[in-house]
């Protein structure tokens, strides 16, 4: 903020928010934020009736939680941010020729939202925070990490019941019945939250796309499912993904479940400090390059506190032109996801960048899981 | 759009975008929209990746799905708005001098792209669709209420095993287990889908603030538990509240499940088609205020189609103030959150607006759950 000459930065992603003060909630659907000032507490705007609950998740004190008023919910002639605005003037966090930067590419800070706060502070120039707290977060603290390795604990768990539950003639929704509760029941010392992302697992023709949710149509033997969940644990997410097939695989699925592992073994041992994000994902581009595959999307990215609807933190992804270079603490959702025309294959490892190379959060086989 | 002069209305409610197109995955966490022009056929812009699936859920041609580049994706210097933008202008969608609608309200049309947008059509006017969508969607077609009554059904049966689950001593995440199985289940003739929001229940000294969301820590003898939850089918979601206590409640909870319940009674009984929201609100209020009861929040608002993080449709609100009058195939969750000092508590009902009086969703007893 001060290389930037911030007056103040609105931190609108949930994550953020919970990172800077804790505030914790399912509250994100109507407009909140995080306002930090160059010197000073930070200031938290929520609805009233959330204002009133956030002491039991912040250390922020009374005084620096405001609720704006229930009849700006859903307005079509005023918005919570032109209040947020008046209320910036009146605490004296910002004035005339102040420069102050909010997080526009936020999920939740609508384009409304903005114009309302840039109405309302019209001698105020607002810029573009560019995910200035998301970045921040890269690099994970001891706390962080040790919260990641209890969601990656429950991770497994829920996979393992993942491929249990597999099996033809059960209903998809049945399979995900009991994958939530398994996220949910977590460890028996660590209760699991909800991750960000429903548990998916298309299945057949519907495996060669990624972010189709789940039906109550029946599983078929010799259809490939491949699952795609995450243990959460204080809002901190892991997510895994595997395949698993009921019956043989054909000599394709096969074949390309062991150039992904082979790829993946490779990727993983160049994840090292220093090394960049593009160089990472070259590693593994041409494993499966030299076997004929082709993946276009990228090969992972950075994860940690999530929030609905994304377990990605919007930072370093594993793709060609990222010139991010690894450090030890960041932690990555690595996922081969080869989405094919009719179907499909996963594989994915959540890990931490360590100086010795990549800690794995879950311990799991990394071979298409064949039900005989 | 034609009583607006617009060109075309750019639709990025998820809600809104199935309920015109059918089109429906876990894809709404990078952006997506559906261009509706004032001539011809609405055009599906998502990732690539997911523009690949759509054909499985929308009824779209595929020259009328368009999937922008992965490198688009949270790209510093670029966004798929902008690449949006150009195509809109290459498929002759939009031209200079015209007015184009957008959802400048709506959940994950972020700023920076709406700004993208605008700087993509520096010829066009921009303007916030208020709704549009959205407020044609107050009115439920005989389809949607058979799917709204299936929403209920799977509402009614997670409520029924969420009440039969909170027992001292069990972890709250355990009883979330239950719940969400549940919801995951459904019926054996109709599967659950996810819920737009994950099962609620504030417990004890918590249960004075509405979204707080579940701890590992154990449920306790006395204390009351207030749980909200939906039931959820093919995106139409149904949710209930209702208030649970382990032991003999204190004569004030007593006292106000009570009173809440007479408030419910006759606040159902006041939607009528014609009546407005805001006398449907007061009868409400005036229930409560005759017990001495305060509740400043809004009474209830309109649900069908829902995507996280929210199941609310954003247009009528029981509320003072809001004078939209009640029609017959109309659906409200009508909620009595009473957001205490320290307790709280909860009664709601999912209704449609019949010619005759309200339909309810669900059916179950209106008292207070009293565990003994």
């Amino acid at each position: 903020m001060a290389q930037r000459s911030l007056a103040a930065l609105v931190v609108a992603d949930p994550a953020s928010i919970n990172y800077l003060s804790g505030y914790n909630a399912w509250s994100f659907y109507t407009p909140q934020c995080l306002v930090v000032p160059a010197a000073g507490s930070p200031v938290l705007f929520a609805r009233a009736m959330d204002a009133a609950g956030a002491t039991f998740t912040t250390w922020l004190g009374t005084d620096d939680v405001e609720g704006y008023p229930e009849e700006l919910v859903h307005n079509e002639t005023t918005h919570p941010y032109l209040w947020i605005a008046g209320r910036l003037r009146e605490r004296g966090l910002v004035t005339d020729g102040d420069v102050v930067a909010a997080d526009l590419d936020a999920h939740f800070f609508s384009a409304r939202g903005y114009l309302a706060l840039a109405a309302g502070l019209p001698g105020v120039r607002i810029e573009d925070s560019r995910a200035l707290v998301n970045w921040v977060r890269l690099v994970k603290s001891p706390y962080e990490l040790d919260q990641l390795r209890i969601a990656g604990t429950i991770a497994q768990r829920a996979m393992e019941v993942a491929l249990a539950a597999v099996r033809p003639g059960r209903r998809q929704c049945d399979v995900v019945a009991d994958i939530m509760a398994a996220q949910a029941v977590g460890t028996p010392e660590h209760g699991g939250d909800y991750p960000s992302i429903v548990p998916m697992l298309p299945t057949g023709r519907r495996a060669g796309t990624p972010h189709l949710t789940w039906s109550d149509e029946r599983l078929r033997a010799g259809e490939a499912t491949t699952v795609e969940l995450a243990g959460a644990y204080r809002r901190y997410n892991v997510p895994l993904a595997r395949t698993v097939i009921p019956g043989r695989p054909d000599r394709r699925l096969a074949h390309t479940a062991l150039v992904v592992r082979d790829a993946m073994a490779q990727l993983l041992a160049a994840m090292v400090p220093g090394r960049t994000a593009h160089e990472v994902h070259a590693v593994g581009q041409a494993v499966l390059a030299d076997a004929g595959l082709v993946k276009e999307s990228r090969m992972g990215y950075s994860i940690g506190l999530g929030y609905p609807p994304d377990w990605g933190e919007h930072t370093v992804s594993l793709r060609p032109g990222e010139q991010v270079a690894l450090q030890a603490g960041m932690c990555f959702h690595v996922i081969l996801g080869m989405w094919m025309d009719g179907w499909g294959y996963e594989l994915s490892e959540p890990v931490v960048v360590t100086a010795g190379g990549v800690e794995r959060l879950t311990r799991l086989t990394q071979n298409l899981t064949i039900i005989r």
